[in-house]
């Protein structure tokens, strides 16, 4: 693997992961009080968007990184709609 | 443009604009408790890295997408660790 593909896929799989500690903290404080709804309703709409949009280019890293991402923060939007 | 690139680009705007109100929420209401620090640091990290990857694959919009998203983030990072 070169060192620009390196960096990509770097990038991806830290702004994928990122949202796994944010999912679990909610998830364990249910503090969902500084945490924005319309943040979540639109970043959750984008990455779908992502994931059309890598089904449309064939591009199965985008389709992998952008699932795992939604159904993170999906967990944080529905946790933020529960406790709203 | 066509369908697939304007996904694309909906998306794009979509997942950056997002950090805009949670950047304003916790601005206004400097209630981070709820915010996990290791997803702002993991997350900055990897949208610097998606900078460096778009200077590298010389593409502009992944540059300019990404420093938007930078700031807004490391915003919600900075306010996060000044408020711990």
């Amino acid at each position: 693997m070169n060192t620009t593909n390196l960096i990509g896929y770097s990038a991806a799989l830290l702004t994928t992961i990122a949202f796994v500690p944010q999912a679990l903290h909610s998830l364990k404080t249910r503090d969902l009080s500084g945490i924005s709804l319309p943040m979540y309703s639109l970043f959750s709409l984008g990455v779908l968007g992502w994931i059309i949009y890598g089904f449309m280019i064939d591009s199965l890293p985008i389709m992998a990184a952008n699932s795992i991402t939604l159904i993170l923060a999906c967990t944080v939007l529905y946790l933020k709609i529960k406790h709203k």
